[in-house]
């Protein structure tokens, strides 16, 4: 593992980068506000989703201004404030969130992040791929982050990385059962077919996998490759879905400088007392708020 | 806490009452295959939802049998075979599966368990609800049945209550927001808007909420009742729905007498080693499998 020491550094307020350029871009009043701080990877997660499905919003990517907890007393971020009605209305909790955007492009913009759905079977496998990420994935992630002593920080890597294996196996599994799996008569079923499998095979577009995951690969190509010394699997298939993750131009248009990212985490990663909610529930052993 | 003393009681292997009838009407070989015991919460959601959206099913509520465990080599229940593909699939995970019904019935009976996807608010509101009864309500559940000494019971059982009383609020707030909202202009749109949105409401029908609660209600008022001298929140509202819930004939009908699931989780109420991976994740502090 790296040598660092805990300098103090804590977030910061603004992004930079493509997300700033981004924010500035959706500063005009929607339908719907995006509350969240821009480095949280379930912000971000709702922030691509937006972009992806072509939803109109404005986003606030700063702390927890007034505006959100008028309607989100907790201040749980990812928060939406939804202006059409009157009151205006709050939803949270980033897949719940992810949902919504895709029912609300079903009806307007007609983008997806799942197959559709006459094909019942394709969503499912998706939506295992989705349970993955959030049940195991995630919070492996922060077990690993948040590790002091060497033997934990062993053991929750590996717990990272058979939790990364787990999703290929899963992601396989549904490449081979849809795309492979002779459900397709021609190359253009395929495509068909395999919309919202995402950009685990070659020539696909993003899906609600890739989204639910996308924030945690990256953290884990900066944050855990600075703190822990960890490296993301080796192997083409894995690469080059990393690759087409990172440069897809949903998911760039929200990443700021990645040294921004290390600071940021630093906390989590000497996890010094009261980080977050997250970081708070994986010390004492709860599911993530 | 009642007084109640270890047996050594295991759980039957086989469904009495309505559960076991309800089987012997589903022997017959079908598209889809239920496997998982009979007294598992996680199966009976997925039997209930298969019930209440007219979807033909073969179950076989025993123990794990062979023919499961070649589809779902880690023997996961409830698990559902796919017969109309060559070779059989296999899904798991009950919220998977339950919004995979949700999708075949779209196709097929045209029976729902969600509000319609022209109303995106309404069904994230149902979302939100099923978020909370999968990461609070039902680990909660759990950890009181699980606690042993008296102070943690006492602490356990306030934590379920708090996570009862926060599904109240959420339950309110999509009465309040869609059906009380001005959203409906006459009763009849606000039935229609109603849907999906559950049994909380007097006249509504079973909704997705509800299918993902029930079971653990059910539990409550009799597994902890029993063992911890557990009396659901008082209050009419409460009370008459927990009676449409019970009374709701796809609920009904995949319930055996109440004893048997009394002498099923005695295991659970003396925290024996080893009752089950659900059991073993609670005493751990992970995320359930």
């Amino acid at each position: 593992m790296s040598n660092t020491k805990d300098s103090g550094k804590t977030y910061h307020d603004k992004p930079t980068g493509e997300a700033l350029k981004t924010a500035n871009e959706h500063q005009e009043p929607q339908d719907i506000t995006l509350f969240g701080s821009w480095f949280c990877p379930f912000v971000q997660r709702v922030w691509v989703s937006a972009e992806y499905l072509g939803i109109d919003y404005k986003v606030d990517p700063y702390a927890k201004p007034q505006d959100l907890l008028e309607v989100s007393p907790k201040g749980l971020v990812p928060g939406l404030k939804l202006h059409k009605y009157n009151p205006p209305r709050a939803l949270n909790e980033s897949t719940v969130i992810l949902e919504y955007l895709e029912d609300l492009a079903a009806g307007s913009t007609k983008r997806s992040l799942l197959p559709p759905s006459t094909h019942p079977y394709a969503r499912a496998l998706v939506r295992l791929q989705c349970d993955h990420v959030n049940r195991a994935l995630v919070p492996a992630f922060y077990r690993y982050l948040q590790a002091q002593d060497a033997e934990a920080q062993i053991k929750a890597g590996k717990e990272f990385n058979d939790a990364l294996y787990t999703l290929t196996e899963l992601l396989e599994r549904a490449e081979r059962d849809i795309i492979g799996g002779g459900g397709a008569a021609n190359e253009g079923e395929k495509r068909a077919l395999g919309v919202g499998l995402g950009l685990w095979t070659e020539g696909g577009d993003l899906g609600l996998t890739d989204v639910m995951v996308a924030p945690w690969i990256y953290r884990a190509g900066n944050v855990l490759k600075h703190y822990r010394g960890f490296v993301l699997p080796p192997g083409k298939k894995f690469e080059a879905w990393v690759e087409r993750l990172s440069n897809h131009p949903a998911f760039k248009a929200t990443c700021s400088d990645e040294q921004m990212y290390l600071e940021s985490y630093e906390r989590y990663a000497y996890n010094r007392p009261n980080t977050s909610q997250v970081a708070n529930a994986i010390n004492s052993g709860r599911s993530l708020p």
